[in-house]
């Protein structure tokens, strides 16, 4: 198997970009990667987006992307796996070229989820739950996330302001993030106040409805130094990839406080790299809301079963904690345009490793990991990514 | 690279399945498909499909099958490039098992486009086009292509009985096929009474609306002995693979009555496969409606511009002619449920080439070839398989 490498990135700001349509979008992350890279053309492009069909009337989203950025005569496809798209793409684009089947390949991942005139995003997000045995019965996506935050609390004794520090921290982080949806920092206070949106669920608990699009340029690792002469940054290795799934439905698993996909895609991806969890610089999680924060930490073997937030509570999650996660505003302040974060995270993840992080750099970042969920958990893809 | 083979096929019937929801027609195909391979468990699974978040308000739909099927802890990702997500799902599902990133791979086909309450199907399969410049002007999806199937008969002064051929030959194939949707046979009064849909497209000039699941298992080439021992039927190597877009509105092409794409992708598959056009015994190819398939033995260099329609005439495309096509009905007979069509693709020559097609057999076929074509020619995917 051939290894991976990303030379090139690119990203939209996060917003809500009413004046802007989705190929508007896509096409400054992926004009963008291509001029990082120094690129003028590519093998295939794959799109990781979750809702085009559903918002925006729009399927055959990557052939008009490519269109748009004037690639033609090349391979286009979508890939979904719903808030998890993106990784699934980023997968697939690192098999085209692991395979041999290409060697330039771009993926990007893209959302629109605003000026979606006469749809209800709402029932699009629940488009990631199980749509006979969840969504039928009303559950929104948020619902859902409420119940498993819910039953958490109760389980084990958690008052709710545990989970402030997650927002804190991503919030502190976006502030330096010139693409983050929300460039201000919160306190303890903005976080109790906040309203609720589904008990215990509130605004600052819960990731924003965003537009934005990442995108990032794939080559064979041992082709990079035709890419990579002169001025341009240099590379990152994608040295681990994984995916693995678990019952769409929240109700048909064994324990719903415990994300079996993540343990299983992060154990996968660690051995791939022959690493361990220590040897870990940082951790871009999905911080969809704030309880799948405290659940990928323990599901991922950094925390114990309930003591997550601990770690937030604790400072340890910071740009100088010892274990930085969010660093660049997460979901919750760079904002969590679904199909696209994906790919976000992986972009912000090769700012640290190529030291161009700016005021949230992570000292000496070497290795980061990179997780993506979708849906409350059905799918979790974990990449690990070495400078 | 490694080679991919083929070492199991499964298929549901394809028509108005009412009765059955999206994950239980999966079910029927992905099951008969393991069980044609002799296995119990995959590394992952790949499903190509459409409509999912435009009808059925189900996207995350590859997780949901997975897991409907028993199949834990695996990837699953949903693929998408209009009416060709079946054969983009075959090409991700080959790149994972040539990178060597899985060893056993299923990929679906899938679609459900009826008991879609509330939704509506003919703004559906418009999303194949440009939402923004064609769409958005009424133009529906048979209307596009009528708009190129009036052009064609006016540039070449063809009357509209030219393509009866097409239907006729399809439908006389479905009549074998236990999985057609239109087991009956037509002729040319048939032809020339159907009623008009969009000028000059009648009934009898396009595939219908339909539900249907198709399924293969891909393993590597050099593993397929472990796998085929027994009463194994054998297997079907991939021999070539590929993909290109065009500009994704008809009326951005230098010439809406040239398929460039499919030009592009069966010349680059060909080459793959070391053969020539001759060599084919057949081509699965995508009759969505009748002028698609006379551009689509123009473009891929068959017949000369303005004159596929002859083939027709001449009774060449039978299962006893030069070059067969539509040989287990075709998307007109079998019916066309789109995201699924291309995988019904790959199984009906995975059948001829394996000498499982019954009353439809073509003699001695060793090389197929087919075609799977998204939106109006924006995105074409060409696999030649090989017994």
């Amino acid at each position: 198997m051939r290894s991976v490498s990303i030379i090139g990135i690119g990203q939209s700001p996060v917003g809500e970009l009413w004046d802007r349509s989705a190929r508007e979008i896509a096409y400054t992350a992926v004009t963008n990667a291509m001029e990082d890279a120094g690129i003028e053309d590519a093998d295939a492009l794959f799109v990781g987006n979750m809702l085009s069909g559903s918002l925006i009337d729009q399927e055959h989203l990557a052939t008009l992307v490519a269109g748009y950025c004037g690639l033609y005569g090349i391979e286009a496809a979508k890939v979904e796996a719903a808030c998890a798209s993106g990784a699934a793409a980023l997968r697939v684009g690192a098999m085209a070229v692991a395979s041999g089947f290409h060697d330039v390949v771009i993926v990007a991942g893209l959302e629109k989820m605003t000026d979606t005139v006469g749809k209800d995003t709402t029932a699009g997000l629940a488009t990631a739950a199980d749509a006979d045995y969840e969504a039928l019965h009303g559950v929104t996506f948020v619902g859902l996330n409420a119940l498993i935050m819910q039953r958490y609390m109760h389980e084990f004794d958690v008052p709710i302001d545990a989970f402030a520090g997650f927002s804190i921290n991503a919030h502190r982080n976006g502030v330096n993030n010139p693409n983050a949806m929300f460039q201000e920092a919160i306190d303890l206070k903005s976080y109790v106040n906040a309203p609720v949106i589904a008990t215990p669920i509130n605004m600052m608990d819960s990731s924003p409805v965003s537009d934005g699009s990442a995108a990032v340029v794939l080559v064979p690792t041992d082709r990079v130094k035709e890419f990579t002469t002169g001025h341009h940054w240099g590379s990152v290795q994608i040295l681990g990839s994984a995916s693995a799934n678990d019952t769409l439905a929240v109700h048909d698993r064994r324990d719903p406080l415990s994300l079996l996909a993540a343990q299983i895609s992060s154990e996968k991806a660690l051995r791939q790299a022959g690493l361990q969890r220590e040897d870990l610089d940082f951790f871009e999680l999905h911080d969809a809301f704030t309880i799948m924060s405290a659940l990928s930490l323990e599901s991922n073997g950094f925390a114990r079963r309930g003591e997550g937030w601990r770690m937030a509570q604790e400072e340890r999650i910071g740009i100088h904690g010892d274990l930085p996660i969010s660093t660049m505003g997460g979901l919750k302040s760079r904002g969590h345009p679904v199909g696209a974060t994906g790919i976000y995270q992986i972009v912000e993840a090769v700012q640290q490793l190529s030291g161009r992080a700016g005021a949230n750099q992570i000292p000496h970042a070497r290795i980061g990991m990179t997780q993506n969920i979708g849906g409350s958990g059905a799918t979790i893809i974990t990449h690990i990514l070495g400078a």
